[in-house]
């Protein structure tokens, strides 16, 4: 399993990922979830993934492939796309593509493969995009209504979104919205795992303004756990029935 | 889908049900999923459900009739069973016969049909047990490390109670908890729906407590619901990274 949650508020982006990956509770890995393209103060594209780690793999790979290449245009180069939508329809291609031919090749045994990805990008003049790219390659947009997307295992984490998180929440409350949020599903779900990977990136700026890697044992994180757990517990004794 | 939780604590059973039944998202019905067989003082026996219900319907029907028949004996009546691993069993091949034939009748239609129990009770001079029964009839039993048990959509609501329940909570803080961990299955599942039904089981007692209908609008419940909202919020404001 994984988690991983993009906010798209007024003031950039704040996306966070786990990188736990598994095939069987007895095969546990680290694998990055989270990639960036970019071209500072132009472009900037930020993929997370979900899923069949060769399906992500593999569409990732055949992605940067296309930004390298030299040949390729704005129909197959996401730093080349006139649009983020036509960023999100070539990583929608790409992925469906992508997971089509590995489930054939597994077809003689019967097994399934798929990916989700949340992508989030901005390019000079033009808007801050995030959409969720769904394994068939179709995808939805986050709006003001619902300023946030997940992948992966997200329902542990869901609800301290959306009682705090709005499009005018500040980046800095952004991310203690998100790390709280992953907190609470590290807790739940063993199949999500540190470290993690946070990136902002502020809006108009086009290029990342911060990326972290949290280490499992992280003291600012274990703090904040700690502290998030205290205060639950505090306003458990408050509320009255 | 069907949100249902149960404590087992030092002090006595807390239970909690929602109502809600779907066929679709347009077919929306209000059905109880907690039964009661008790003989004050003697026994009691609570039976929370979640899964289709016919199932649900057809299995409590048919343990009822057996209770009511003079004819059964302590291999059939969950009232003669003569300890709680027997009740548990009884209800569990209850469980799966119903669930087999009604499967065999879809057939057909190449439909499933599924549910599963959770069995909270205690006889003069026995244990308190709990249990939680899979579709096929075999168990779990709720124990000191791991003193809840969940059926439906148990996600949303587990935080809380890990963060907040071990086997020494008082009844009082159990109610809360429950009440909780609903409250955030409420908010985040539609397919959980008010009313909801609320029954304490004190130690010992071996007879029903406190029995409550929580109907929708309900003043307490929301008044709990904000607060809750709001020390969660001041919580998130005081927690730093």
């Amino acid at each position: 399993m994984t988690y991983c949650v993009g906010l798209k508020l007024n003031a950039g982006f704040v996306l966070l990922s786990d990188t736990r990956t598994n095939a069987g509770l007895d095969n546990i890995a680290t694998y990055r979830k989270m990639f960036l393209f970019q071209e500072p103060g132009e472009r900037v594209v930020a993929i997370m993934t979900a899923g069949s780690l060769s399906v992500t793999q593999t569409t990732l790979a055949r992605l940067d492939e296309a930004v390298n290449d030299d040949m390729a245009d704005e129909t197959t180069s996401v730093m080349k796309a006139p649009t983020m939508l036509q960023v999100a329809s070539i990583i929608g291609h790409t992925l469906s593509n992508t997971r089509r031919e590995i489930v054939g090749q597994m077809r003689d045994f019967n097994q399934q493969a798929s990916a989700s990805m949340i992508v989030a990008g901005q390019r000079k003049g033009g808007d801050m995009r995030m959409f969720l790219i769904y394994p068939e390659g179709n995808f939805i947009e986050a709006t003001d209504d619902t300023p946030y997307l997940q992948i992966g295992e997200h329902k542990y984490g869901k609800p301290i979104l959306d009682r705090v998180v709005t499009p005018a929440t500040s980046l800095a409350d952004a991310q203690k919205a998100v790390l709280l949020s992953m907190d609470s599903t590290l807790r739940s779900n063993l199949s999500v795992g540190m470290p993690l990977d946070l990136t902002i990136i502020e809006k108009d700026a086009c290029t990342v303004t911060a990326q972290r890697r949290i280490l499992e044992g992280d003291p600012d994180f274990m703090e904040m756990s700690a502290a998030w757990s205290a205060a639950l517990r505090e306003s458990f004794v408050k509320v009255t029935i």
